[in-house]
């Protein structure tokens, strides 16, 4: 007698088995890309002491928390996966080669109003690159290329990588003799594409009292990088600033790093793009910031960000750690993706490659020809149900299995066996080595589609 | 200032970069086997309200559990990946097809008395196969084949796989007149490896009140499988039973199946064993059930168990969902690994395949090979942070990094690239498709050993 309901919690992302495997080969294709840039994974407790997660403490963050009592110990379950790395990098800076690098693709939670397409178990996908002390900007440089690598091996290719430095910024502000509001700006100013240059102006002069000549100065700036602007244009436009603010100085210099390098590490100009307009809300990033959209999708807002920031774990350590990092918010960007029907369907989602229908009363024949698939790497189930053979045809068909392989007496007399393609419907009877060539041949041709189309 | 000291929750396992790949390596190779036979992956939360996830109830589970409030939310961590399971395939039993195989590889909780070894925040990797109504015993017969490629995969060579059917143990104590204290026997029978012959003796008389002469019968029954008495004679040896009591002629034909088909199965006998002390504690175990032990590591006990069951969802649906399962307790198993040396140390566990380190101004071409090296599937890591020659290379040494390339103006001027291979100090000074070449057969070779020695 069923005693409870099933159900799932709202807000929490439980897949079917095919978007499944869309999802799996997003992470796979993640997990190679990462790694391809000298990225170590590394895997942390979904679980910390609340002290120890909510040592930076304050905010949203602090509300939407799992936090809980087991016996003594006060718990909570992480919210994003960067404390933990300083966590990590404090506890084990030791034991740990600088710089270091680690990716990481784990789940967070963060018990949000419910709501369509937010979710408070979600996955991230971050990588960090962690400094002792220093940290050369070359590896601000490298961050487009991985975000470059990482979209186009998933098969995206309209879609651009938007990158500014806070010190410009910063810089620029300071010119201005603005920068105690230099937060409160960049936080509007980061509105731009939502609400326009007007509301800006008038959020500007009304709420922080910024002079409007001062305002008609930062719209002008930022708008140095508007529309087609190449990256060259932009800076040789931010060069008419030099030499009257140091850290304005510094930042541009460093853009130039960025932007001088991206041809070497292979990023297309055209999927690059100097954004003024870009400052990233985190109080924390210090250099270089990063933002990524999708050309066809800008209501999404940014699928990748992070940036550059100065000191990791100064709640854990008085070392200095310096970094610079970048996260996919891949549960959202899975919903999203979904959604627009940008993933690509053809590919197999089926449990297995091929559906072995023994026709006889022994086994065995069959059973070996499955370990056989299975040792050549083909994923190979038997269906040994009871029933009519056009349920178990049925079966392959539901579950889009691309091969249906028979056993009956006639194969196994004449050491032949019979393969459907369930696709096209096209019956073999051959061998079982020449059979498996085909199949294996057929599956390279169906694995060899994008991910994500658009 | 630090505020706070960073520190990991006792009985959570948080490895170090090289321990972490090795336990990744295991991971995908666990990933590779179980998607051979057909299984699905899948991915469902690590959270459930409360009332779901003990809709079971009872029993040590529901003390060791990780429960708390969110607002007016009960809400629980899973403590197995087989209650989210039946919760899954009850929910969504409409859009799936049956049998329904699938695999779970995922952390589960349980706040057990901290102790070395025991993890509070642990791996389980499970494979269930879920009929509709019925499902055919030769899934029963698969799942050796599964648990033989498992930890053949992995490279493990000394373990054998123990099998025994509940159907004979219940047939046989009813036959006893014994079957209300079969549960008690079972549980006590278990400990026989462990206790010894004379203490379960003691306990069946003692506590149980067995008489004496049934617990000879029983002891008797349970020596048939002793020692190195093969498959086969011990089925014989079993037929001396057949007529007197149905369920116990069900359960013989069930084994018999399972033994007709290993060799089919691709399990070599040496591997396999019919062991008619293995009762599995559960009870809602019906037919045959398996553990899993490490030749020269009894005392470690199964390392991989599991077993048929008749109903897996019943407090969440009136459909009958009989099924068969196995479950691996990765984390521990990693930990026993890792204690008794048994993880190769020889593999690679460094985050690149090749460290790059420029020697000129100008990183274009040093850049330039390192997207060359990627966009051949070689892990590379630019290495531009300042410091002496020695602390560079001492970098790629300490992180086991295997080569290191070094880019200076004469390697550029002459079109080479000058590469050592760390673990020879051999250098060569080639140009950089064969310096390519040469890295990847290197790395194969050394991608070529087992995982698990032993």
């Amino acid at each position: 007698m069923p005693t409870v309901k099933p159900r799932t919690l709202s807000g929490f992302m439980e897949l079917l088995p095919a978007p499944q495997r869309q999802m799996e080969r997003i992470l796979d294709s993640l997990r190679r890309t990462y790694a391809l840039y000298g990225f170590t994974p590394l895997d942390t407790p979904l679980m910390e002491a609340a002290e120890v997660l909510l040592a930076k403490g304050g905010g949203e963050t602090e509300k939407q928390i799992y936090r809980f009592q087991k016996g003594d110990a006060d718990l909570a379950l992480r919210f994003d996966l960067t404390v933990p790395l300083a966590k990590y990098v404090a506890l084990h800076s030791h034991e740990l080669s600088f710089p270091f690098r680690r990716y990481q693709i784990g789940k967070v939670y963060r018990g949000e109003r419910a709501q369509r397409g937010r979710f408070r178990e979600f996955y991230q996908a971050d990588i960090d690159i962690i400094g002792d002390g220093t940290l050369s900007v070359v590896n601000e440089a490298e961050i487009p290329a991985i975000i470059y690598r990482t979209f186009s091996a998933l098969g995206l290719q309209r879609f651009h990588i938007r990158v500014n430095n806070r010190k410009i910024l910063n810089g620029f502000y300071a010119l201005l003799g603005l920068t105690e509001k230099s937060g409160d700006i960049m936080r509007t100013v980061d509105k731009l594409d939502k609400i326009g240059a007007e509301k800006v102006r008038a959020i500007l002069t009304d709420d922080f009292a910024v002079e409007p000549e001062k305002v008609d100065k930062i719209l002008t700036f930022l708008s140095l990088s508007d529309g087609d602007a190449d990256s060259a244009a932009v800076l040789d436009a931010l060069e008419a600033c030099r030499g009257q603010n140091p850290l304005f100085d510094t930042g541009l210099d460093e853009l130039r790093t960025v932007v001088r390098y991206l041809d070497s590490f292979g990023v297309p100009a055209g999927h690059f793009k100097v954004d003024l307009t870009i400052a990233r809300g985190l109080d924390y990033y210090t250099g270089t910031v990063y933002e990524t959209t999708l050309d066809e999708f800008p209501e999404i807002g940014s699928v990748c960000s992070g940036g550059r920031y100065d000191n990791l774990a100064e709640y854990y350590t008085d070392r200095k750690l310096p970094g610079v990092g970048i996260s996919i918010g891949l549960t959202r960007l899975f919903f999203i993706l979904q959604e627009k029907g940008l993933l690509n369907d053809e590919l197999p989602t089926a449990p297995a490659d091929v559906l072995i229908l023994p026709m006889t009363e022994d086994l065995s024949p069959a059973i070996a020809l499955a370990t056989m698939f299975r040792e050549n790497g083909v994923r190979a189930q038997l269906y040994c149900e009871g029933g009519k053979f056009k349920k178990k045809v049925g079966y392959a068909d539901k579950l889009r299995i691309p091969y249906a392989v028979f056993m009956g007496e006639d194969e196994i007399r004449d050491g032949v066996v019979t393969c459907k393609d369930m696709s096209t419907g096209g019956q073999t009877t051959l061998p079982a080595a020449d059979t498996l060539e085909r199949i294996k041949a057929g599956l390279v041709q169906r694995e060899s589609g994008r991910i994500i189309l658009g």
